[in-house]
């Protein structure tokens, strides 16, 4: 059977470890999308889910998957960023080994980020590792967690702290799953796509910003072009660097001080996105106070991030000494280097970078950048 | 500094992830053999311990590597295989986190097998991979555990089910720590050693035979030669199959009996040497009753075992139905295929093969095999 006519692909190229981002409407009903998942030749599958997305197309994943492997189970794990723990992971071993899944046995992550980190992180565990498949369900996950072998559980101390690089098979983004996604989902979403646009694209930024309306409202149309240039975007940054030892780095612009903002707030309490829209305008902030951005350009960026319906200020996370709280947190990022935070920062549009910052001037930006 | 110079080195060729074992006496006081644990560049370090073996042995490491990462901590886990779980793991990353190790951060393993899965498991975890070096500190884990990359977790289900493969560094075994190892450790790790006989080297089975009561005593020279042997058999094996897609399982001769004696007296009970000593025994009885050695085989390798002061006989681990719960805990190995354990067998003295056995003959072997 052959894959819808409207399915654009996006090759993640990685030697071995190659696979196929599929983006187009109606996926989920074709077995053709699913040729990857079963190169293993492996007859059993696990549908990982949550409690939110499960009832909603859980039941016509697994009929897809009933043509690749003998035997499709399911486990909904509950939703929500605070869930993404060493309980949740161990429920899934748990499901495998009380149904004496092999190391042939597939994972089909179905749902958000939460979703696909620990489906990935628990694909990259069991047995040493088994295969999986990314079935992102929010746009958020489709432009950006579900591509690029990032797995990983929180740490109270600190956001993805354990974790592992490991590539699904292959990626599977319907577009038809984003007309049931709530509207603050879909900003969040936004967030990560908007992210592109001031570190590598400033024609994609001109484009968001003419169909930031049409991408809230869910036109089909923008959302495709939206998740296939983010998709294009990761994938050549990915290519060039799977394990983040230098330029994958980039990707995280918005994301250290908005990784402080969920911890801090408590996670479940902000949705990624959320953080990372204010991040990226404290990270906006950050590099005009260092002299590499104008405050038009600082300025233009906020305006998108509001009309993306995201937050553009930070969230108090301490009365008492704020700022020493943020330094605090974004001190355990993954980026840090021997006690020194590393931020990502726009040196020029369309151009990122990383780098330190004195901490008196990090100060001022969180001061000025959150909420009283 | 050099090398002590009755230092010898056997390499392991994964190409990028390559990486030398050092054998020899003296290694632990020589910054010299930790060489490659600095080569990340990273200023900080942490031992990872037990508290058996980090009273005897962590200072002196600690010295040593003073001279190379400018903080050196250390943590000390309880010591056995009912520690080998995600609360003891979870107990490392609280200590890196705790003190704000970043991803250059390089663990050392100092202690026995588990030990070194626990600690290379978090490495491999922790900010998605960070250096580690393995030191092991029983024969078990400089002959076998500590080389090839392969590092784990129990589950309540099954032994080493949530685990990664990943290289160390290097792997440092120092002769003169086998000196203060209790004799039921020793025996332990001859289980390992005898082990690579029967599926590669009847030489080196003919040399254990002869040097079997001189090893047991802690001979110097018979522990060097033991121990480099053994490295380079498992270096050849993993060079040719670092993630068991085939050839690599036949290191895993009296596993799948062994670890089914561990889960079912509980973790702790059995050493993982006893189990696979007495596994070998059940596996090649195993390889007899299909037909691949003849029952002088079998006797000989017995008598080996059991002069290495380990049992000969299995545990009886379910007094209404043992065989049967031999099976289901089997059923679980990694190795097994939709359902059907695959077992490691003798076809030859020497030569070991993968195949599946009719559960009826596999019960018959457990029957005749387990103590009553």
């Amino acid at each position: 059977m052959a894959l819808p006519f409207t399915t654009q692909i996006v090759d993640i190229a990685l030697d071995e470890r190659s696979y196929p981002i599929l983006i187009g409407p109606g996926l989920l009903d074709s077995p053709a999308a699913f040729d990857r998942g079963s190169a293993s030749g492996g007859t059993s599958a696990l549908i990982v889910t949550n409690t939110t997305v499960g009832p909603l197309y859980a039941d016509r994943l697994a009929r897809v998957l009933a043509q690749r492997h003998s035997q499709v189970r399911q486990l909904a794990l509950p939703d929500g960023e605070q869930y993404k723990t060493w309980e949740s992971l161990n429920q899934i071993f748990d499901e495998l080994l009380g149904h004496g899944a092999d190391r042939k046995t597939t994972l089909y992550a179905l749902g958000g980020g939460v979703v696909g980190d620990m489906t990935g992180f628990a694909a990259a565990c069991y047995m040493r590792g088994v295969p999986f498949v990314q079935v992102p369900t929010t746009l958020l996950a489709q432009v950006d967690s579900s591509v690029g072998g990032k797995t990983a559980i929180n740490h109270p101390l600190g956001k993805n702290m354990v974790g592992a690089f490991y590539q699904p098979q292959a990626v599977v983004c319907d577009l038809d799953v984003l007309k049931t996604l709530p509207p603050r989902e879909m900003s969040a979403g936004l967030a990560e796509v908007i992210k592109y646009g001031p570190i590598a694209d400033m024609a994609l930024f001109e484009w968001i910003e003419a169909h930031i309306d049409a991408l809230r409202a869910g036109d089909p149309a923008a959302l495709a072009h939206a998740v296939r240039r983010s998709c294009e975007i990761k994938a050549h940054v990915v290519g060039q660097d799977e394990r983040e030892a230098g330029l994958r780095a980039i990707l995280n612009f918005g994301h250290t001080f908005g990784h402080a903002v969920e911890a801090g707030m408590g996670y479940g309490a902000w949705l990624h996105g959320e953080g990372v829209g204010a991040g990226m305008v404290m990270a906006a902030e950050l590099s005009r106070e260092l002299g590499l951005v104008d405050a038009a350009f600082v300025d233009r960026l906020r305006r998108l991030i509001e009309r993306a319906g995201l937050p553009v200020r930070g969230a108090v996370i301490d009365a008492a000494d704020n700022a020493g709280r943020y330094l605090e947190l974004m001190r355990v990022d993954k980026k840090a280097e021997g006690g020194e935070i590393r931020f990502v920062v726009i040196d020029g549009p369309g151009s990122a970078a990383v780098r330190a910052a004195p901490d008196e001037l990090v100060r001022q930006v969180i001061d000025r950048c959150c909420a009283a």
